[in-house]
């Protein structure tokens, strides 16, 4: 995604790595001839470097997976104690850091959420999830929003709400995308928040009567939508969707892949709102991406449908000791660190206060919005109109405008996360306030570039 | 799927781990509370421990993706430097780790197959191997076979032909299922290896033909059916598939995410027969499941189509340096080790003229067949009519015989691969000749077990 910044005819690659690279590397969501990729070549705390010695800053925690910083001593010490001992085991055997990561797990969810089923990442987490609440309740149909991330294999990638699914289509029948809360850009014509959690609520009620409520299995939600918008849901929302779906014997699925553990403050998002879904998926900031690793988190009831019966579902490497002992490490880590209350105290003295600063001085600022060290700022032509700064999905020369704010970023040794018309401020949640308060400097200064193309 | 040993009640768990386990570990294709799995506490080489400190050696390699052995220390310290130096970078950059382990890959697949797109293991290989082919092609349907196992994510799952696919109907469309050569089954009526493949090779055509050869965009096989059976190609069956494809445009994909990276004595199952896919998908082996890793490995062709146009797939794990870098380690200890050799030089030597006197012994073993260190064993109740051991997709009950031969076969000291009415002879590559030959005699024994169960 952050390949976004297309070079017509890129450099010839400096070094063997990046010759490799451009011979044998297939990027993600990329065209291919078209990227660059910087090398990194190390990275520390807040900072990675590049093969040609720059520091950055980094805003964006790679894909807001970097939760506990680069290469934290303890959690390296703690994967290459695990190596030591032992590396993989299959799903079908008990093993240590397994059985301690699920406890730790099920210790830290909502309610009674006891049960873990690992994945090797978020896109499988959502598939298992939206699995089990399928076969539990013998329905079909799931109920995503438009504007969601859920990711890219077959189901995944179905539910997700973005253009990333169009070359994907036609996929897994039975998702339905309604709309979410999303004020600053209202689909319900709302002016305030209780008036746009009201209305989407009365969507949800509206969408489900239409599709008829026994046939929804699920209704998958990021608890905040992640890469496509920072969308905080308003206070009651959550609540709302909550009694609805136990209303009608619908599954709640959240999806914390990008916002739990430490994004938002909380081990997971739901706590800010003391909501319990039936289903939390997790990966990214589990155990910070330092070994692959994802989950679904289980309700007793859920749990107990496949008491008796098969889970007709399963990875080679769910569980997988070395993830899961990485797991275990980064939770104490976050414990003994303090790090959920790091991340609401800089947020409260630097991080919120710092961005509505910098909305006042740039009219390039349509809004700021976030939680945590979870934070979007909208950039748009006009305050008046909203225009966005770019059209959605706007790519090449249409996307100019972000890519040359992303460029000055850049030049100031300041690694940013672009979306879109927007910037998220996604940090690692160990950034300290010193460092966080360079990087808005840095955003400041290179918000000007896009102030430039403002038409009002 | 070892898990297919189910126990009524399951004795109370014996250690602080098989209790957290019970409680809140949810583990892949099982009854939840109908199993009691057995804690490995650690490994080494061929063998693992179990927490009462029973040592077994181990003919299943966990999921047939302990290819290197248990903790080789090669192995093991190479991914301890790598957790030192860097651990983890988003699919957007380039990473020294990760362009080498593309380089190598690709020096080592056959013909122009020059680019690898990495996941996190085998599932999502296939779902982007299918993604590609859809996208190059512009069509929509993919064959595969029945008796094959592609993975358990939506697209995955509805790619595999095996039960495991029945739990998650209805996924995703434009899967087209076909029957394969398996000549002592052979759905052809054959009666020699060169008939089944002649006219499994008439069947698949057939097949195209009523489903149009323009709206495939794929044919997906293992190269060697892995857990439906070990059913080996006969000599042709590929080279012929790679024919019917070429004359009717359509992507050859071969899924070696169990038969690859020495599991048949070669880097890649089809070096055997000296055929070259378009798109070969890998995981387990790649780096013995030391780190979650898998990946495709594509041709120039498809590589062409997305280097003007985005490849609208990706995954925030993709080309992560702690699996790239195992993954290089692994690929220079085999070569350093003369594992594809060793394996050869073992299946030769001990292996398959091990099996052929076991079969010869043992009035319940239908047919001993594979290659390299993949064997497969079928049990029958009467070689006359070839009755499998126990009905397809048997469990419980009905799989007592084959339930019996694995604890035999665990009271022997050995851990048996076990599915349906066969047992697989899967062990590390690095599995010596008197380890194999004592892992053969266990077998040996603990099939008069099975000889009580024929019936004629």
């Amino acid at each position: 995604m952050l390949a976004k910044v297309t070079t017509p005819s890129p450099p010839v690659p400096s070094t063997p790595t990046a010759a490799a690279d451009r011979a044998h590397v297939f990027h993600s969501w990329s065209a291919q001839a078209q990227i660059s990729p910087a090398e990194i070549t190390r990275a520390r705390g807040s900072h990675f470097w590049t093969a040609d010695g720059t520091r950055y800053l980094d805003f964006s925690s790679q894909l807001v997976n970097v939760n506990i910083g680069y290469q934290h001593p303890r959690l390296v010490a703690a994967i290459q104690e695990q190596a030591e001992k032992l590396l993989t085991v299959s799903p079908a055997f008990a093993n240590e850091s397994r059985s301690e990561a699920a406890r730790l797990i099920a210790e830290l969810a909502p309610g009674d959420l006891d049960a873990v089923f690992f994945t090797n990442g978020g896109a499988e987490a959502t598939e298992n999830a939206m699995r089990m609440a399928r076969l539990h309740t013998g329905r079909h149909k799931v109920l995503t929003t438009y504007r969601s991330y859920h990711g890219a294999t077959a189901g995944a990638i179905a539910a997700t709400g973005d253009p990333r699914r169009w070359g994907s289509e036609p996929s897994i029948p039975g998702i339905v995308h309604f709309w979410g809360p999303y004020l600053y850009r209202s689909a319900f014509h709302a002016s305030t928040e209780a008036e746009e959690c009201e209305r989407a609520l009365q969507h949800l009620r509206d969408t489900i009567m239409v599709e008829g409520p026994a046939t929804i299995a699920a209704i998958m939600l990021e608890t905040v939508v992640g890469t496509n918008g920072v969308l905080v849901p308003p206070d009651g929302y959550l609540e709302g969707v909550r009694r609805i779906c136990d209303e009608h014997g619908i599954v709640f699925i959240a999806d914390e892949v990008m916002a739990g553990f430490g994004r938002c403050g909380e081990w997971f998002a739901v706590d800010r709102w003391d909501v319990t879904p039936d289903l939390i998926c997790f990966a990214k900031g589990v155990n910070s991406g330092y070994v692959p690793l994802g989950g679904v988190v289980i309700s007793a009831a859920i749990a107990a449908t496949f008491a008796d019966r098969p889970y007709p579902g399963g990875l080679t490497y769910s569980g997988h000791p070395l993830a899961c002992a990485s797991a275990v490490a980064s939770i104490g880590i976050f414990r003994d660190e303090g790090i959920l209350e790091h991340v609401r105290g800089v947020e409260e003295t630097v991080l919120r206060p710092g961005l509505e600063a910098i909305a006042e001085r740039h009219p390039c600022v349509g809004e700021v919005r976030g939680v945590g060290f979870m934070y979007a700022v909208e950039l748009v032509r006009s305050r008046e109109t909203r225009e966005p700064m770019v059209p959605f999905n706007a790519s090449g020369a249409a996307a100019a405008p972000m890519n040359e704010f992303a460029a000055a970023c850049r030049k100031g040794g300041l690694w940013p996360f672009v979306h879109f018309n927007r910037t998220h401020v996604v940090p690692p949640c160990t950034t300290t306030a010193d460092e966080m308060r360079q990087g808005l400097e840095i955003l400041d200064s290179a918000l000007t570039v896009a102030d430039a193309h403002v038409t009002d």
